[in-house]
């Protein structure tokens, strides 16, 4: 285990790591509340798909983080928070969007004007975890998008050699690629990467992942750190905000630690609360993390000693 | 390619082979009624799996295939038709069972009186290719009982090390796994295979194909022609009909006469009409066939001639 360099910014899973189903985990509002007071900036990085920021934020403040521990809706980053950002990125107007009622205007907000226009062809799929959106006939729409082959990319038909350029042109993005999730009555049950992996399996196109752990996603979120900081007068100045003074926080080692997480060199922290189970930080193909951890307070309580000395 | 061996029985793929669309394929009812005449037994083996057997054959019957070139009911194999054997064989008394009503209702005609007992656990999946049954809720409800965690394995709920011993006991039963299909209106469609491949993805089973070109859809059918045989006072006496006098023809290379086909030892023969593409017997991973004929009808010529001789 290396030396923990002189962190900046904290990076935060939510579920996990700072509450456990509708419970703060131990120590955790206060720790936040420190955390606030010591100046360190931070953010929660959550791949839940299935609410709006604004309804995330509510269930916090119900579960009591509020005032010093509270949590401010741009503090919160979800990869339907980021999804509008990619689809402007890379110029798409018409994604056919696979999510619950309330994703789908979060992401609908962030497109240009004409994105009811039906007679322009759908260019892009995105996909988060919605039960009731995943029927044949929704599937087979998205199916038949990736493949060129949708009623409204008639006359865009492509011929096989244009495939790979046509396949470039409608990408499947989807949130997160988790294959189950524990149902409300304690059973498993399937979660969203089982319906990308038909996806992909029948078109032959591979899912991008927006959210945790895609680099894409860490990126976008500590440039808001970077804004923060230009927009304030209390900024660095040219000491400049770099990846490996910046922690990311987490209870599953590859879903938070993972991918991205790992790649930007972030200093990597887990939990033993939450999804956590003795050893797998330790399990083949798995990149250990820098740090082990009781929980989310005591990391920050350990992490505010180490900055007064 | 080796010498042709003195055929003595034919399997014969339905789509594609003998019939595209509503048309039989050229000189194939006359071909037919020749094989007959010349008491060549053979047996139609078909993945179709929406329909029964006998509006099968009706279908074939509307199309042209009646008296001489006709087709009897115990001449028409599809994976729908073996799957009873297969639930027997393996004691299996509870499937849940994802296929269109009349499927169910063949697959059903076969189960112990018991089956619709639902204080009795799920102890397998039977899934054939209907769209209107892959919801979310079904596949998971398929997904939980492959897991040991559906509502009706309570009680018999597998240990973590029981794991393995369970998903033997409750097995992913597929009619086949195509990956896409020619819709009506000429688009590809998703086929059963992707949502075959989420299951296997979420639960860690993995799929059994029922049908073509598994090795026990073929035995079950070649069974038929030593039924009757032995049940027909025409019979060869010791004069075993063995596998490699045994021909199999169809228009898909793999699904036809891949798999089992190659196995067994059955002579192998493509047909360059249907799904034929020029070059597809000679990619890579596929097995050569023994033969690439014009059609169906140019076959049976070409073989009766022989015979002669």
């Amino acid at each position: 285990m290396s030396t923990r360099p002189r962190l900046r910014a904290l990076l935060i899973d939510l579920s996990g790591t700072l509450h456990i189903g509708n419970e703060p985990t131990s120590g955790a509002v206060h720790a936040l509340g420190r955390l606030r007071a010591a100046n360190i900036p931070f953010r929660f990085c959550s791949n839940t798909s299935k609410e709006s920021t604004e309804s995330i934020r509510q269930r916090l403040e119900a579960m009591g983080f509020s005032g010093e521990g509270g949590i401010r809706s741009e503090e919160l980053w979800t990869s339907i928070g980021v999804i509008g950002g990619v689809l402007r990125e890379r110029g798409i107007k018409r994604p056919l969007i696979l999510a619950s009622d309330s994703a789908k205007e979060d992401i609908m907000h962030h497109l240009p004007s004409g994105h009811s226009d039906e007679t322009q062809p759908h260019d892009a799929i995105v996909m988060a975890f919605a039960p009731s959106q995943f029927s044949y006939a929704n599937l087979d729409s998205a199916f038949r998008v990736l493949m060129g082959e949708h009623p409204s990319q008639q006359g865009t038909k492509f011929s096989a050699s244009e495939q790979s350029e046509a396949r470039s042109r409608a990408p499947l993005l989807v949130t997160h690629r988790s294959r189950t999730l524990q149902g409300s009555d304690g059973a498993l049950s399937m979660a969203l990467g089982p319906f990308v992996t038909a996806l992909e399996h029948a078109s032959g196109v591979s899912a991008e992942i927006v959210g945790k752990p895609a680099r894409s996603f860490f990126q976008t979120v500590i440039g808001t750190f970077k804004e923060a900081e230009k927009s304030s007068s209390s900024g660095r100045g040219g000491d400049e905000l770099s990846s490996s003074s910046i922690a990311i926080i987490g209870d599953d080692v590859e879903s938070d630690l993972g991918g991205g997480a790992a790649e930007l060199g972030l200093w990597r922290v887990l939990v033993r609360t939450g999804k956590y189970r003795p050893g797998v930080e330790k399990k083949d193909g798995v990149s250990p993390p820098d740090e082990v951890v009781d929980s989310f307070a005591s990391f920050v309580e350990d992490l505010l000693q180490s900055l007064k000395q």
